[in-house]
């Protein structure tokens, strides 16, 4: 029979963390997935690197806890202790894996290096414990017992941790406890500001207790959770925002602004190519990120110097000379020139000061115009950010990849 | 006399930083202002704002810690528990203070807004406990004994806590506590791992104690601590370290690779261009978010399929047929055609496959190839990575900017 409600701990190994807490990104992404699947956590702790203090909070986390999950610390050098401390800490012997030391050497064949003695470390695991795979790094994640205590270990490295949690460590998790069940949703919205989006919503029946708002720089995350019965539910809230707040929603999926774009580009047949001046190969790259990209992309550019916008996109220099090349004339020459040379479909540009130089009067830092090139002709847009260079260039390839979503949306 | 080196804690309360740790803010600050002292923090503990588990987190750090600074939970309202919690858990009754209630009363008549009975808790203090004045809002800080532990009780709104820190908490530390004075390096490297790292600098006096590794995608961060008066100290083992590497250190004060290279390319008079395939626009963006790219930065091109190779770099078709747009030889034709389409003087480039996809027995996944084309000539590189695309066209970008420092160390 599965157990109920577990008290869940998170506990963080590590001296850079103590200093930096903000770095910290681990917690976060397992307090997520655990409420998203019902659960609640009721502690999160974080111990230096050092024996005395991390078996305090080994133990204790022991005396309270019936899960933790331990991140930090499992890597090759000498301040890494998290295992070893575990070890002592409850009279556990290390023993040597096999397994895992022929799984790390392996790696290091693939990549052709030497590997170190202090890998072998990496494949000392406490006696009666389990070894989780971890496909990505050479720290094995690892599932063992302190009294009634379940303790899961991961690496620190977020994709390494991630890969881990969610392959070896939340399936297990599901299969022993249960929880209340929650109805979630989520919404990722772009191009309208958290205080005006609150003002919409905040209406709405049952949002003001059941909506959280993640802002960042591209756009805002809401989370929506409700108990699995409640009325209105986590889905119907989310319904109500959507009719609320319109097509400034991207995606209830949760997905990136460039994984929505490219699904749009590739059900639609269409390709594009980016001319970027001030965010400088930023919005080529975010569409590339994204797997099977080839299919809608085949080339940029990335024409930083008046020179190269000529030289390259075919600007004719008159224009340059004339408005200056921060204006909505040479962007749409940009946006024109680089469908032409790479014959995408749609042809985007950039052009503008993203300081926190190169600012006037009249073109402030922060100025930015951007261009579209479609079959039915050119379109340009200014916009105004802030002083802070890479808050612009964030920001900026937000509202173009944004104002190609728009577009893509009316054409054929 | 004041005392040494105490066991610092802090201990914030609220459900809502349990399932959002990525909100938490105010341990940061704590922590920055207290290692600029030269204090360093031993634990951080997140309690939900729940009797049983915020009575026990404040019993565990009692035990183990010399300061607490605890914020969060002392607002009006009913889950607002922090100091109701702490009187009970250590026997203190709570006692009216008359001088609270008025400045509370004050806020109010100022803002013109009715009181309500629920503040009355706030003038709500423990037994021998002394009230830190907050001038921004209702909730006052408080100081307060249990044991031999001082705690501090902060609001969680962090620009109340900040005021209160600031004012009345840390000059109060320092006048209770000393520490010893720190002397700190760091030093960044690429182009080494970890495990390789360790082997080499693990035998350096001093080293062991004093340095930590932060390794990441833009390579490993060493940030070296020692007591000032140490011997060896900090700025003595990084000197070491740097003997030892040799050039896989690329910094010395926390710069990141593509402003160490821009500052090599300003200081040579030297400009430089990128073609990417499998990096999409990546190294450009790296090169050009940096202040000031646009003395050494014109222009770079994506060229991502392989008729954008062809068309746009004047790579030679059968080149692409013949080797495969993965090759040693497609690479040095992108980075020669790079070079002349743009006029830089150093042409780079990437070609590889990314993956998840693409990838064949001859070709896996993670193989990729750079060139660079100077007036010297052109050369190429293989490398192998892993499977994970982000992965590899991070690691990839820092490799190819790292292949270029390389260069600039023996050009002109």
């Amino acid at each position: 029979m599965k157990k109920n409600n577990p008290v869940i701990e998170i506990l963080i190994a590590g001296d850079e963390i103590l200093s930096d807490p903000i770095r910290e990104k681990n917690a976060q992404y397992i307090a997520d997935s655990l409420r998203t699947a019902g659960f609640e956590i009721d502690f999160i702790t974080i111990a230096g690197d050092n024996f005395p203090n991390l078996s305090d909070a080994m133990t204790h986390s022991s005396e309270r806890a019936d899960i933790v999950f331990i991140t930090g610390g499992l890597g090759p050098t000498s301040d890494d202790i998290t295992v070893e401390t575990f070890a002592e800490t409850f009279g556990l012997k290390l023993v040597f894996d096999e397994h895992t030391m022929r799984r790390i050497a392996a790696m290091f064949k693939h990549r052709n290096l030497e590997m170190n003695d202090s890998n072998r470390k990496q494949a000392m695991i406490p006696e009666g414990a389990k070894v989780l795979k971890n496909p990505m790094g050479t720290a094995p994640g690892i599932f063992a017992h302190a009294g009634n205590t379940d303790f899961y270990f991961m690496p620190g490295v977020p994709a390494e941790m991630e890969k881990i949690f969610d392959e070896a460590i939340l399936p297990r998790v599901l299969s022993e406890y249960e929880c209340v069940e929650k109805d979630t949703a989520i919404l990722r919205l772009t191009g309208i500001n958290e205080s005006e989006l609150y003002g919409k919503i905040g209406g709405i029946n049952g949002a003001k207790e059941a909506v959280r708002y993640y802002p960042g720089l591209e756009g805002i995350t809401l989370k929506i959770i409700t108990d699995a019965n409640a009325q209105p539910s986590a889905s119907e809230i989310s319904d109500k925002i959507c009719e609320k707040v319109g097509n400034v929603v991207f995606s209830t999926v949760g997905e990136s602004l460039e994984s929505v774009v490219g699904n749009m580009l590739r059900e639609k047949g269409l390709t594009v190519a980016v001319a970027e001046s001030c965010t400088g190969g930023r919005i080529s790259n975010r569409l590339i990120k994204v797997p099977g990209a080839s299919e809608y992309v085949n080339a940029g550019v990335i024409a930083y110097s008046n020179e190269s916008k000529h030289k390259i996109l075919g600007v004719d220099k008159k224009l340059i000379e004339t408005y200056g090349a921060v204006s909505a004339e040479v962007a749409g020459a940009m946006s024109e020139g680089v469908r032409r040379i790479t014959g995408a479909d749609i042809g985007l540009s950039t052009t503008g000061i993203a300081g926190p130089g190169g600012g006037s009067v009249e073109k402030p830092v922060g100025l930015m115009y951007t261009g579209i090139t479609t079959e039915k002709g050119t379109e340009t847009k200014k916009l105004q950010f802030f002083k802070d260079r890479l808050i612009n260039m964030g920001i900026m390839s937000q509202a173009v990849l944004n104002n190609l979503r728009y577009s893509l949306i009316n054409l054929r």
